[in-house]
C-alpha cells in the first residue's frame, strides 16, 4: 500500500433485507496521528462474525453502525506508534479496529494480547469465539456429565468449540449444521455424537432421533424455527443459552418469536438466558488456561478459515451469513 | 344432599376453542369407601385457577383431564373417615379433590393444613396463590430494592400478592389488569405505584409511561402480546418469571410466540425462567412465616372472591378466564 494512505471498507447503506456487496464500498483516507492515550495500529486479522450483521439493524449492546463510516469489526492489530502508556510499538492488541488497514485506537478500548503462534488462534479458540463457547456453555448452560447438549450453527466458530467442550465435560453432544459435509465433519473429526442437517427436511424429527433422552442444554446461535424445535424437546429444568440469532440477522426481522414461549418454559421449568461474552472478561484467564490445556492435549481441535485481502471482507461476511465457513472465519489484511 | 350420593362435575368434552358451560355436566355417583392408606374427605372449598383450563389441552406437569371424568382441581377438604395413619376425622387437608362433594384421597397425595380462621385463607394467601407469588417473585424474579417490578393479571389471586410483596421489598410495583375498576383498586387499595389497563389501547405506550426507568422484573401470568410489550421494555439483566400464560389457555393455541425471542434476550442478557410452585414445597414454612407476618402487620391485604355452590363451578371458571374475579376465586361447596 502507498505510504500515508489507509484503505477502508465503509458501510455504504443499511441493508433493508439481505446483505449484499452493494452495501459496502472501498475508500481511502489519510493516515491519522494518535492523540494522547491513543495508538496507531496496523490491522493484521479482522474477525468475521454474525454479530457484524446485527449491528447494522440498530443499537444492540453497542451503537449501530452508520452508513458512510468504517464498517465496525473486531481485529488483531500491531502497535505502530503510541502515545499511550502501556502500549509500545510491536505490541499485539485486540479491539474494534474496524475494516481497514490502520486504525487509531484508545488504549482503554483495546486489550493487549500475548504473542502466540499462530497469531490467528487469538481470534479463534483464544478469542471471542472460544471465550463465548466456554462461558456460554459452562456458566449459562451448566451441563452435567451424562446430559445431552445441542448446539446450533455447530460448524461455526463458536458452535464447533461448544460441542467439543461438551464432550470434554462428559456430555452427549449433538450439532445442528447446514449440509451433509459439515455434519460428517462434526461427527468424524470433532467427535460430536450426532449431527442434524437442517437443510435436509424436518429438524424436529431428526433431532428427536438424535436426542432420544431429550435435550438438557441447548446452546442457541440461531433462534427461529430451530429454537422452536429444541424448545419442544427440552427436558424439565433444561437450560437454553441464548448466544445469538443468526437466522434473524440477515433479512427482514421476523414478525414473531418461536411457539412454546412462554408455555413450555413454564411447564418444563426452563431457563432461557442471554449473555454477551464481554460480561465475562474479568474471568478470561481462567478460561484461557482451560482452553490452552485442552488444545495442548489434543482434546480441542481448532478450525480456522482465513481469507486474504481487506477488499474481500464484505464477501467473506456475506458468505459467513450464508453458512459457507467451517470454524472461525477471518481476513488476513 | 341425599345420603350416600356424591355430586360431581364432569368434563363432558375437551374444548377445542373457548371454554363454555356445555363442556361440563353434573353427575351423581355412589359414595365410595376409602381403601388402605386412603381417606374419604368432604370438600369444603374448591380452588379456581387458570391452570384448570391448561390441563384440558394435554399433559403438562400433570396428566391431562380426560372427558367423562371428574374435573380436576385443588380443594380444601375435611376428613370424614380414614384408613390412613396420620389422617383422622376432622383433619383439614389440601389436595386435588376434583370438583365434587366428596373425594377419596390417598394420604400421600394430600397435605395436612393447620386450622385457621378464615379457612379460605388456606386457598388464597397461604395456599398455592400466595406461595406462587412468594417464590416466583423472590426466588425467580430476585427483585432488589428500588427496582421496577411489573406483574400481569395483577388483580388476580397471584398478581395481587406479587405487587404487594414487591412494595414490601422496596420496589416500584406496576400492575397490568383489565378495566379501569381493577386498575383503580390496585393503586388505591393495594398500594401499587401504577396500573396499566390492557383493555384501554396500546399496552406498550402506557407501560413505558408507567415504567420510565424500564422493567427489572416481569412476573408473567399471561404470555402473548403483553409479554412481548414487556420484553421491549426490560432493562439489561432483567428477569422474567414465567408463571403462566393465561392469554394462551382459552381458545386455539397461538401459532407464534412473542417477538424479541431470542434477540432481546441476548442483547439485554435477560433471564426467562419458568417455575411450578410445587417445586418449592420443601420451603413452604419459610414462606408462610413471612406471609403471616405481613398479613398480621396489615402490609399484605387478602382479597377473596367466594362463590357458593358446586353447581356454579363451571361458570366460575369461565368467568375467571374472562377476568371477572378480583383476588382469589373459589367455590364454597
Amino acid at each position: 500500500m502507498s505510504k500515508g494512505v489507509n484503505r477502508q471498507v465503509l458501510l455504504a447503506e443499511k441493508p433493508a433485507g439481505k446483505l449484499g456487496p452493494e452495501h459496502f464500498k472501498m475508500s481511502e483516507a489519510a493516515m491519522a496521528e494518535p492523540g494522547d492515550g491513543e495508538a496507531l495500529v496496523r490491522v493484521r486479522y479482522i474477525s468475521l462474525d454474525a454479530a457484524n450483521r446485527a449491528w447494522m439493524h440498530g443499537a444492540t449492546y453497542r451503537a449501530a453502525v452508520e452508513p458512510n463510516t468504517v464498517m465496525a469489526g473486531g481485529g488483531i492489530a500491531e502497535v505502530v506508534t503510541s502515545k499511550a502508556p502501556g502500549l509500545a510499538p510491536g505490541d499485539i492488541v485486540f479491539g474494534d479496529t474496524g475494516w481497514q488497514d490502520y486504525a487509531i485506537v484508545s488504549a482503554k478500548s483495546v486489550s493487549k494480547l500475548p504473542k502466540i503462534d499462530p497469531m490467528t488462534h487469538l481470534l479463534s479458540v483464544y478469542g471471542i469465539a472460544g471465550l463465548t463457547a466456554y462461558f456460554g456453555l459452562l456458566d449459562i448452560g451448566k451441563p452435567k456429565p451424562g446430559e445431552t447438549v445441542v448446539v446450533s450453527a455447530a460448524a461455526g466458530s463458536v458452535g464447533s468449540i461448544v460441542g467439543q467442550i461438551a464432550k470434554i465435560r462428559g456430555c452427549r453432544a449433538i450439532g445442528i449444521a447446514g449440509g451433509k459435509d459439515k455434519c460428517n465433519w462434526l461427527t468424524s473429526e470433532l467427535g460430536f455424537d450426532a449431527a442434524v442437517d437442517y437443510k435436509d427436511g424436518a429438524v424436529f424429527k431428526a433431532l428427536r432421533a438424535a436426542a432420544p433422552d431429550g435435550i438438557d442444554v441447548y446452546f442457541d446461535n440461531v433462534g427461529g424455527d430451530i429454537l422452536e424445535a429444541c424448545l419442544s424437546l427440552m427436558n424439565n429444568r433444561g437450560r437454553i443459552a441464548c448466544c445469538g440469532a443468526i437466522s434473524q440477522y440477515d433479512g427482514v426481522p421476523s414478525a414473531h418469536g418461536p411457539r412454546g414461549v412462554p408455555g413450555l418454559i413454564v411447564v418444563k421449568r426452563l431457563i432461557m438466558q442471554g449473555f454477551i461474552v464481554m460480561d465475562f472478561m474479568a474471568r478470561r484467564d481462567e478460561a484461557l488456561k482451560d482452553l490452552q490445556s485442552w488444545v495442548a492435549a489434543g482434546k480441542l481441535k481448532v478450525q480456522e478459515d482465513v481469507i486474504n485481502g481487506l477488499e474481500n471482507t464484505p464477501n467473506a461476511l456475506i458468505g459467513l451469513l450464508a453458512g459457507e465457513n467451517r470454524g472461525k472465519r477471518m481476513i488476513k489484511v
